[in-house]
């Protein structure tokens, strides 16, 4: 008597329900203990199929960037996953074989980040496909970064290289730019893979707790999300653009396209996280990222003002984009 | 510089983040401080336009029936709620007038339920309007009330009353039956507003935790959710169907068509409260439930077997269902 969706649930996502509490999807909910003294961090986000992957994505990578892409608000505020919920839209026609590898896709994940599957929920769609997940993570009480409390004189810095995943999905769309950015197969395949499966920097998190004065993680493109940072703290930034870490796939890119400054800049899917940090924190900050492998680049300060943050080309003169950051709404 | 979305949430969503850890929706996600002592309950629902209300539906019962259906959950595991996250897919064309009324009743049900917003998404969408909702909510450690567990001898109890909601469905597709049914105005009004909002007993998570062997609440319809309770629990049950808690205007239905009982027991949609209480207890649990004003009926109890439960009607003889349950998928 068991109905469509039960059957569903049971053969694709019980394994991913690892925890105890997690019931083995078997029951209303799920059950989490968070440890005494400490808070939980909640996060959602949702991906659309046609907006924010592209519909001949492989299962197993739009599994896994709908988990990540909330990871990566959990790494910049500070947390550690715990557990995620997961629901997903399947129009007519996706079959058994989709399924089993977004499943899979997403159990590889949910493994690498110690983030089990506390419930879910499928429904039909005649709309285009969508899943839409809930992380939460865990971290000492009251101790969450916020976007707001940067100062002046911090250092800005960013994690990895940004840019890579709006020049991945461009190529994507349109082939044709491998060969006018002059990219090599493996740079290509970089930027397409920044695109459809972004690395959410868990393993930053205890440093961006013990050392930021703020934190976000850079989904609408980096130029925009400074913005928001220094909006909500008060403040204003010059970011040096010579400073920018970027891909070899990217620097190349740019070389043969300058103007693609705007795009690497307001883009988005970078799933860097964009912290401030005191200066005199700054050397620990940089031990403690590379300690856990992970590269961070100073590209600027926080400086007094309220205007939007002051981005400095190679030459000293200032740029602005007509497109601040993207929104995919 | 801020983005379409970041207007859309700080105009219509901004205002129900009361909760100071929801950091009024400006950042990437919300701290919550769970009580020392205590669990989480995580549930996650969500309902798609045509398949789970219908596009007509008022705008505002979209959004209370979006967080009811998950209050509902938390209920039934004898759990108080605490929060929520909400995302939307808003498609072309559905503008401020719905987006403010969509805010206005979810603003109303988080006030009335003590659940506040600690965030969301809203997306684009080519396809049907959709809302999933997670919702979170606590209870002493260890204390939650599952599925599994009921035992031989246990008392079936629901609460409220069965089968309107699957009623209100099919009057509001074909109104002809109001008069098929021999229904009052307010009976069909009745019967509708129980399948537009449903009616969360949250104010029986103590007595489901003091006194239940096992719950759930009744989404799928109650014959295909008790079996799922017996199967589960390694048990059988025997319904009486006369004892049914039916409302005046579902009882009016029924008798001018009798066939409808099946419709009653599978349609779905109850969002009532089904368990499973020792018989010793079942007068505490009664006296619990009445004490906050949720009616509560015996319809029958739990016995040994692993076959599907004995629904008894009237004359003594057992009645089957070819669909046991709705599903939704």
């Amino acid at each position: 008597m068991a109905s469509g969706e039960d059957r569903l649930i049971a053969t694709y996502f019980k394994p991913l329900a690892t925890a105890p509490g997690a019931l083995g999807l078997t029951d209303d909910a799920a059950s989490y203990a968070p440890p005494d003294g400490h808070d939980l961090v909640l996060t959602t986000d949702a991906i659309v199929s046609g907006i924010h992957f592209l519909p001949d994505d492989p299962a197993e990578t739009v599994a896994r960037k709908a988990l990540r892409v909330n990871l990566s608000d959990l790494a910049a505020k500070g947390a550690y996953p715990a557990g995620c919920l997961l629901t997903i839209a399947i129009p007519d026609g996706v079959g058994a074989q989709w399924l089993q590898s977004f499943a899979s896709g997403l159990q590889s994940d949910c493994d690498l980040f110690s983030c089990a599957l506390y419930g879910g929920d499928t429904v039909g769609t005649t709309g285009p496909l969508w899943v839409s997940v809930t992380a939460f993570g865990i971290l000492p009480r009251g101790t969450m970064v916020k976007r707001a409390g940067a100062k002046p004189g911090d250092i800005v810095v960013v994690t990895g290289t940004i840019g890579d995943a709006a020049l991945g999905l461009r190529l994507l769309q349109d082939p044709d730019h491998i060969e006018r950015w002059s990219l090599g197969e493996e740079e290509a395949a970089h930027l397409a893979g920044r695109y459809r499966v972004p690395q959410p920097r868990t393993a930053i998190a205890d440093a961006v707790r013990a050392q930021a004065s703020a934190a976000m993680d850079v989904s609408d493109g980096l130029a925009g999300d400074l913005t928001k940072m220094c909006e909500v703290s008060g403040v204003s930034a010059r970011i040096e653009l010579s400073r920018l870490p970027l891909s070899s796939a990217a620097a190349n890119a740019l070389a043969a396209e300058p103007a693609l400054i705007e795009k690497i800049m307001t883009g988005g899917d970078d799933y860097e996280i964009l912290a401030a940090v005191p200066r005199e924190r700054l050397g620990a900050f940089v031990d403690q990222a590379n300690a856990v492998s992970i590269a961070v680049t100073a590209i600027g300060e926080i400086v007094d003002g309220d205007g939007p943050p002051q981005l400095i080309a190679r030459g000293g003169e200032q740029l602005t984009f007509a497109r601040g950051s993207f929104s995919h709404f």
